[in-house]
């Protein structure tokens, strides 16, 4: 019976929290009146929110006539509870922080060439990184609620573990529990999971901010080395039977086509990957493959070449936009999105990709006008996955308030 | 506020049907314990359910010790309450009405060949089969809850219009208002809904019944002259943005293919589809490719070859099974199903086609042991899209069981 009060209790203490992010600043009355939960009670869970450091008071509520006496308003306290997204990628790291109601307390990313380390070293890196994020948070007197680390490859989420990711050449690594043993065992949560699924994630949290309510079915494609896909269906991450969804990078769509980082021919990573546009634009000595520096640097620098019309570089674009609207064809027949997003490289050189990939929805999918389908180019970038995790982490806490702890400083309890 | 306790008393209505539906026979005392609604609502409630025709008296309750006295069961009433569903395809028309219990009332399918008819002789053919279906249920006393119509192409739900269905030939049909005005404009609700998603809906059931609550994620392949795909993430259809989801048929895998039906080249379906099969195992004038004749007896004809090893037939059939594999593991890279479903004509050929497949999955999906995929075979065969049809008609009425008269007999109010 005691465990009975106490879920109930963790459960209104969720519905309240969720119930103003969704809807906004309001009274303790309206929320009473909008949630069915009484006024005491509501009372009693905004103290314990505010204590906790997930809500605060507002200004006074604006008199609505003769009706009742002005209320205070309570509102989101953004700054005290973090999210931390990291990332790991084949030629970088990243970390982000984000608070409450989706500020950004600090973003990171550093060049690695993660594929010609070792593991440890890569891991031991990351740490640094994760460390820094969270020591961000301590500096501003937040709490961190969790890290999430996203990874390209194919996640077991229950064991914590990364089975496979073929272009970090990286098999059955325990990848949670080394990080845990790196960071001292802390106190927060601490997750894995696939790249493109958190990417996909924060994409639709950045569409839903834009457009309200209007598109729930959303697919996203990341372009790096490899490339990898996030469904959003019906406002869902669709995870597959066993979580190993969205593995768009290994459809087979050019049987005739060069080996790919997994072992197979033809796979569509190996016509639309980065590795494959940079092979086609540029010579083995170009610094623009050099993975030691920073990757938008060197997109930054194709496009310099694409806008002064050199010939090598708008063929390999265009090669590439050719396959990306071949697969982008099937994805649209099978899925029926709202919203293709493009990510990571497709983002940074969309300007050349979105044509040739509009064009392919327009001609390949049976749906009239593509089954509706808008493609757009992520405003997040690199920046997706880690943000992804982020949010991941603070949803946990909108699920269960009692993650944070009372005194609203220091880690998680 | 009378509005209000209408809609109360049908969602109440509602919960107590579902409830002995999903947990099977049971007293009212305990139908109130385990909904939480109280003894003499209960009461109420059943006795209107009863009066609806959709629950009835079952045995008396086994007494359980001192405690109470025994009551009466109630169950759910198969009987008298069925659903429709019709189907219009490139070469047969069907009907099926089902019980509310899921017991098939009536099953019948006619070859006839709709890309060359006229859609209104197609349409009257189908009134008849329906008239037929409607018949038989108002012979054993019962209701017809609905009519739902399984077409091989692209939907627009909330009209009621058929937008496209290449392999017929059809191109915007009003096709629920054309079958409404054929049918003396029952009263009974009539909709229209692809096929795919109707016989995946249909096996998906028949899953559930095999195997309880293991697999959610499941994709149907229907095998036809066109080839569709239906797609159940999470135990939800996946419809995608529009509804236009699942056209599988249509993803470019083959871009020096044949012409589709679509117009376009390389469509999966003009290497998979029956006709492709059809053509590359015999000659024009053989009867096989009759479309007069039923499409069973033609594939009964073509196991028969197989089985006595022709070798022009086995052939085809590899070339088939080559290319399902190569799609086959596009859908599984992508959504991770734990089951694929191979329906129409591929669940016919079945013991030819479902080894590459298989084999395809093992080598081509990039998750460890093809993501936990099983091939199987359906058992509905051609028969999946009315059954899901007819169960998509009775699934309003555990919605909404004022749907069905008080009487219990004649049509719906």
């Amino acid at each position: 019976m005691a465990a009975d009060h106490v879920s109930l209790r963790r459960n209104n203490l969720s519905v309240v929290l969720r119930h103003v992010r969704a809807a906004g600043p309001r009274s303790r009355a309206r929320i009473a009146a909008d949630t069915g939960l009484n006024k005491a009670t509501v009372s009693s869970l905004v103290a314990e929110l505010v204590e906790r450091g997930l809500l605060r008071e507002g200004q006074a509520e604006i008199e609505r006539g003769a009706l009742g006496r002005p209320g205070q308003l309570v509102e989101l306290d953004g700054s005290s509870v973090c999210g931390v997204g990291a990332e790991i990628n084949v030629d970088y790291l990243a970390v982000a922080a984000l608070d409450l109601s989706g500020g950004v307390v600090l973003e990171h990313r550093v060049p690695l060439d993660v594929a010609h380390q070792d593991p440890s070293t890569t891991l031991d890196r990351l740490a640094d990184l994760i460390r820094e994020a969270v020591a961000a948070v301590d500096a501003r007197g937040g709490q961190t609620a969790g890290v999430t680390l996203a990874v390209p490859g194919l996640v077991q989420s229950a064991t914590g573990s990364l089975k496979l990711a073929p272009n970090l050449g990286w098999n059955e690594v325990p990848v949670v529990d080394e990080m845990r043993a790196r960071l001292g065992d802390p106190a927060y949560p601490f997750r894995v999971d696939n790249e493109a699924n958190l990417a996909a994630l924060a994409e639709y949290s950045e569409l839903k901010k834009d457009t309200g309510n209007q598109a729930d079915d959303l697919v996203l494609l990341t372009g790096a080395i490899g490339v990898g896909g996030g469904v959003v269906s019906d406002g869902h991450l669709l995870r597959g039977g066993h979580g190993f969804s969205g593995e768009v990078g290994h459809m087979p769509v050019a049987p005739a086509g060069r080996t790919c980082g997994c072992g197979r021919t033809g796979c569509w990573e190996t016509v639309v990957g980065l590795t494959t546009l940079l092979n086609k634009a540029t010579d083995a000595d170009d610094p623009v493959r050099d993975p030691s520096l920073d990757v938008e640097r060197r997109l930054a620098e194709i496009t310099r070449r694409a806008e002064a019309g050199d010939a090598r570089t708008l063929g390999a674009l265009a090669d590439v936009g050719t396959w990306l609207g071949i697969g982008g064809a099937i994805l649209v027949n099978i899925l029926n999105p709202d919203v293709l997003v493009l990510g990571g490289y497709f983002a940074s050189l969309g300007p050349w990709l979105q044509e040739p990939l509009e064009s392919a929805i327009r001609d390949r999918v049976i749906a009239p006008e593509g089954g509706g389908c808008r493609v757009v180019q992520s405003e997040l970038g690199f920046a997706a996955a880690v943000r992804g995790g982020a949010q991941i982490s603070l949803d946990q806490v909108f699920l269960d308030p009692t993650l944070i702890g009372r005194d609203a400083t220091g880690v998680a309890q």
